[in-house]
């Protein structure tokens, strides 16, 4: 089935100790949607200014993701400027520029309004909520947010959990919802508050999948060669929904195999700057690792 | 096969989100000979001042440690004063004091001599090269180390790894002994260092498994109920070398299961305050936590 992303597409200058690349294609919904591609078709619901190079276009089409509800409005493309450090674990935002994000009200045309499986990529609660009121009641629906708004947005954010099926946080901002120290403990907290379903990313430690019937943890697929961790934790949800999205039933295997195609996926985002490390990938390449990730982890 | 442990035994004080201990029998031989135990028969050497609790003497005995080569010298018993805060993944000293543990030579007798399972916990490294002078040349041989000796005696411990089979460290101490920021590179610089094993414990995030035939990964076991780490990673290596002992081949299955039982036994451990959390522990307990964990890495 076909799967609709909201989130930003954005231009990213990112500095980390293995060189630099400025303004290279970024944003929530462009990482998202290059792992999510593998397995279904993709619908990409964002916004960008128009100064956004047109060979990023080409780039997206060429890929075969639909740009039917991209807006092109007069402004700046949102941007992004940070840099990693040490274990490369935390961003560190040097500069954020809004630009035209925002005025942004997405909109999706009627045949759009009809698919089953949607995610909310990281931009504010409200515009978030907007699209979701549009989107057909049946879909199975994911979240991503960010510390910003869990901090500034909660009570937004926390009835937004209740309307939707997977919730998506890394560690941290686990914590910070929940208020809680405790992994499994937020896990809970957060699972009390609507999702079915709450996958945790923690970055070179893995993923942990809880949900009302069992648990799951699942190392991250060992890698020596960090160049680039941004969209990492984008690229991971777009595994892990596009993969489900292409399945029959969502059931516990499936669930237990969509997370770990996102952090097979999420591996090669991080090996190269930018897309760079997923915008050449096919399924094969995902299967090869998969197979190893199961060694990795079975005794 | 039997196993001797060269470590601390120690009267720790404790503060926890949960609570507080003060004076509580602690330190690095004392939590792992309480997993080790659960598989051979544990032979113990440190020293402790006269001061040391008959009580505590008693308890070990009990638990069927041998202390034939526990010292007991005239002065005070090392003790640990310590806090956690927050996610409780890091141990904040707040005093040490060394006691007796400077003036430690430590003996074995001529039985001990013949043991073949040695684990050198975490004491000054050449308190630890002074023991391995002494056992059987044929002996398999764990190592465990600390932040403090990385530091101030970083050769004498890079001397030490060439002598050893199995390198187990935290994974602060493995970044810091090798100076790199990635985990996978790190422990490649440590196995190239001469053992042919290096475990890296990462507390609620699991631990690596490394050595030069296959890479193994596993989750902590999922628990909300911390309550006091402290010892965790020596009852993590007790488990780990105890199975080894148990078994008659060390092959890539029985390391895999070896680090299961260490992560087990580990949970039990932090779980309650010292070695309340294993002190009554047995391996059915270990067993059912064994298939759960399986069914939660499963995929």
């Amino acid at each position: 089935m076909s799967i609709l992303v909201l989130g930003t597409v954005a231009l990213d200058s990112v500095k980390t100790p293995s060189g630099a690349r400025k303004n290279i294609l970024g944003g929530s919904a462009a990482h998202f949607a290059m792992s999510a591609r593998l397995f279904t078709d993709v619908h990409l619901v964002a916004i960008v200014g128009s100064d956004f190079p047109k060979k990023y276009i080409d780039f997206l089409k060429r890929k075969k993701i639909d740009l039917s509800s991209l807006t092109v409005s007069r402004g700046r493309t949102f941007q992004w400027k940070g840099k990693y450090e040490g274990d490369l674990n935390t961003a560190i935002t040097l500069d954020t520029r809004l630009g035209v994000l925002p005025e942004f009200r997405p909109c999706v045309h009627d045949a759009q309004k009809k698919i089953q499986f949607i995610f909310l990529a990281n931009v504010d609660p409200d515009i978030q909520r907007h699209l979701l009121e549009k989107v057909a009641c049946s879909a199975f629906v994911g979240l991503d947010s960010m510390n910003y708004w869990i901090l500034h947005r909660r009570s937004s954010l926390l009835r937004l959990l209740k309307a939707v099926d997977v919730f998506v946080a890394n560690d941290q901002e686990a914590r910070l919802l929940s208020q809680e120290a405790n992994l499994i403990k937020a896990a809970k907290f957060l699972i009390n508050q609507g999702p079915r379903i709450v996958l945790i990313k923690k970055g070179e430690h893995g993923a942990l999948l809880y949900t009302k019937d069992f648990i799951f943890s699942l190392p991250a697929y060992p890698t020596d060669k960090v160049i680039d961790p941004t969209g990492a934790g984008d690229t991971f949800a777009g595994g892990f929904m596009g993969y489900l999205a292409s399945v029959k039933r969502i059931n516990q295997a499936n669930l237990k195999l969509a997370a770990a195609y996102g952090t097979i996926a999420a591996s090669f985002n991080v090996e190269d700057f930018g897309l760079d490390g997923t915008s050449y990938l096919n399924k094969r390449d995902l299967g090869k690792r998969l197979i190893q990730l199961r060694k990795y982890v079975a005794f």
